[in-house]
């Protein structure tokens, strides 16, 4: 039940808007299963991946400037699937490189989901990176990307400083697997 | 720390590409406060708010056809602040009277966050509605939402359904406030 396809959803018509860099804009009237017509603004995404990166006692938050919102917002590493045809796990070892400099040996699937899903096709990939080393890396310049380790024994104070959605879920989803001590189980 | 405006965050130009119902798109210059301009894609958008409602022993949930992901998706109720000037609470409980026919006694803020913020001004405001009462509710019939009540005791099994960023928050929120018999604390 979790992921059903909406079968028989047709396209009586679309409506390119705009094609971006990083975004494509349609108008699109789908065709319902009933017949119904519904008008939909769509904005296609490649999609993305969303990385927990847990080094020892701490998880790697970044810190950035999100023009969009105004805001510099302390998220975890992510990026784009930019790359046509990428795996999401290539995708997230390559993110994880080029934001905080590491190298992962162990890496879980931790789900995934859309994050707007009424306009917006982005569906992100999350995943648990552990046994981390540090790697050469370069950061890119204008991403004014800083590290931040934060002890996950502080997770609580973590999770109530973090107001990005991606960033939420993965944290949560590794707070549920905390022993007492603050070790990931 | 974790709402930091980008202080001296100037827009260099803004480049208007379409006015929609439900979003409208720009391309924007902006100059950051070292001087480096960036162009970023920007989607408007007024924000919104998402509810989990708790009746009893369950969480309402909705299911509803997403045609931008071609997907029925199981989330918590939830509505975009399209009436200017009203605060979030008040369409909060417009949006839980409309979409599931009932009226909490008791809200309670369980924060907010960001949806897309690298693309999508989205800010969504989340409440806990508690005390439910039913009401006479006309649905809309276009929006064929379907109330999918959902035992508390089984919420692992709901979180493991539910691909939507606002819904696992929501639920995630809650879910470390259950006791051990499925009972909000």
């Amino acid at each position: 039940m979790s992921i059903q396809r909406i079968d028989g959803l047709g396209i009586e018509s679309s409506e390119p808007i705009y094609e971006g860099e990083v975004v494509d804009l349609s108008v699109v009237n789908y065709r319902r299963p009933n017949g119904l017509v519904v008008r939909r603004e769509v904005i296609a995404h490649p999609g993305a991946v969303v990385m927990v990166p847990v080094d020892g006692a701490r998880v790697l938050m970044v810190r950035q400037p999100r023009e969009a919102v105004g805001e510099y917002l302390l998220e975890l590493p992510a990026g784009k699937l930019d790359v046509p045809g990428e795996p999401p796990i290539a995708c997230a070892k390559r993110e994880l490189a080029e934001e905080v400099g590491r190298a992962a040996d162990t890496w879980e699937s931790l789900g995934g989901f859309y994050t707007a899903p009424a306009i917006l096709e982005e569906y992100i990939h999350c995943f648990l990176a552990t046994d981390l080393t540090e790697i050469a890396h370069e950061p890119i310049p204008e991403e004014e990307i800083t590290v931040v380790p934060w002890p996950l024994a502080d997770l609580d104070a973590l999770i109530a400083e973090v107001h990005d959605a991606k960033s939420l879920i993965g944290l949560m989803r590794i707070a549920r697997r905390l022993d007492g001590a603050g070790h990931l189980r």
